[in-house]
């Protein structure tokens, strides 16, 4: 049992998503949130650019003794998951697996397909955690850079949103995928127009709603879930606009107010 | 990485679901199962014959090394998981947790049906685990004693079972319930009628498949996923008629032949 908070990082306000299911999921887990708003978005930076700032967050949450770590973006998990689970004595989730996995579960006909930041797509990082699973899976990714700045923006939905998304995504209307992974955590907020271009005859996979699943077995089986749970507080930092942050926060957590905090990153 | 087996004990044959999900979702890893057939349904048995006859697989699993253990049965789940989870080295998981889990991240009102042995069902063991996640969730737990034994003696589909499932669950039609766990792991051969009684507008959880993928997610944070899958070999036992066991897994599993023998369990 423990009352320490869990770690969740991104690129900005993407890993909220994480963040919702996992108030829905593990009610009673305090949460450090930071989304790194001002350097978003992180898909089209280099590598080690992208390293960099991810571990840069990681120090910043080491003063709350996290019991665990979230790595809520795509891209930071497709380059930097590996390195960090490596040196951290805590549990570290990525979104990867957590997604891969659903995949393989709900798909019946073994084609998938896969939308992220361009780094993320073109790491290969999904298609080489479904075939480590399955080898015999059929993977069609394809990059959509226009989706994060979309939703930074709040401009979430909407006829812009509507045709940016059918524009984007018309090249996997011609493949046979029956399930979708949303393979980065700003998607899941888009979810309804993109159900609704493929007529709901997709599964589609939000990575942040698995992993909270999977933050919450690993919290079981190393006996560390909070049982404490009548002073829980979450706290949110940002490295961009405050009064952003918290307005599209508050609509997507639907919450009355958050504390939210600015902070500089080094 | 190991490529040690993992060892799935259950009652009967009701234990095959999770089989059959394991073998989907991780398809590299080797599985050692028992069905204590000749002793099923565990569900009616008091406590302690229920925790000695759990014991006695777990023993008879000694000799394989297995890396991980999974109690494939709700009812020796209720039981026995804490005990047997105290006192082996290696991650046991049970399947009633996995279905509570998987029952708040899908329910929308926050109205679960339960339904499983009368063992499992007095037990609350499901009612304990969903409210430790959220307390304010409604929980109709409902006993079906006839279920096992029809699934055992091969009878999941075709006119009687339509009969006896129309008749035992119809305490439940009268329920505000959104979702409705199979507390028990022979109930995923009778899905087909379920879903087709509730027309198809409750969500349905399966324990097994949940289970397997929560075994999925274990193995990887403990480093024991298989990478060497060219030489898999499943082995089945049961206490119970080898004929009998081989048909119902064979045609389960969809699988044109497997290893069964004949086992005593002291």
């Amino acid at each position: 049992m423990s009352s320490k908070p869990i770690g969740i990082i991104d690129s900005g306000v993407g890993g909220l998503t994480v963040v919702k299911e996992m108030m829905r999921q593990l009610p009673n887990e305090p949460i450090v949130y930071i989304g790194d708003t001002a350097r978003c978005p992180y898909g089209p930076r280099p590598c080690e650019e992208i390293k960099k700032f991810t571990w840069e967050m990681v120090h910043y949450l080491e003063k709350f003794e996290i019991k665990m770590l979230i790595i809520a973006c795509n891209t930071a998990t497709a380059v930097a998951l590996k390195e960090i689970r490596s040196e951290l004595p805590i549990p570290v989730l990525g979104v990867i697996n957590p997604g891969a996995r659903a995949a393989i579960k709900v798909s019946k006909r073994n084609q998938i397909g896969v939308i992220g930041t361009a780094m993320t797509i073109n790491s290969k990082a999904y298609e080489l955690a479904l075939k480590s699973i399955r080898k015999h899976i059929s993977v069609h990714g394809l990059a959509c850079p226009k989706f994060v700045p979309l939703v930074e923006s709040g401009e979430w939905s909407g006829p812009i949103a509507k045709e940016i998304i059918e524009d984007t995504l018309a090249p996997l209307k011609t493949t046979p995928i029956d399930t979708l992974i949303l393979g980065c955590t700003h998607y899941p907020l888009l979810e309804p127009l993109i159900n609704s271009y493929f007529a709901s005859k997709v599964k589609i996979i939000s990575s942040g709603e698995e992993t909270a699943r999977e933050a919450s077995v690993i919290l079981e089986h190393t006996h560390s879930l909070n049982d404490e749970a009548d002073h829980l507080f979450h706290q949110f930092f940002t490295t961009g606009s405050k009064t952003i942050f918290k307005a599209i926060a508050k609509q997507w957590l639907e919450l009355e107010d958050i504390t939210v905090q600015s902070i500089k990153l080094i």
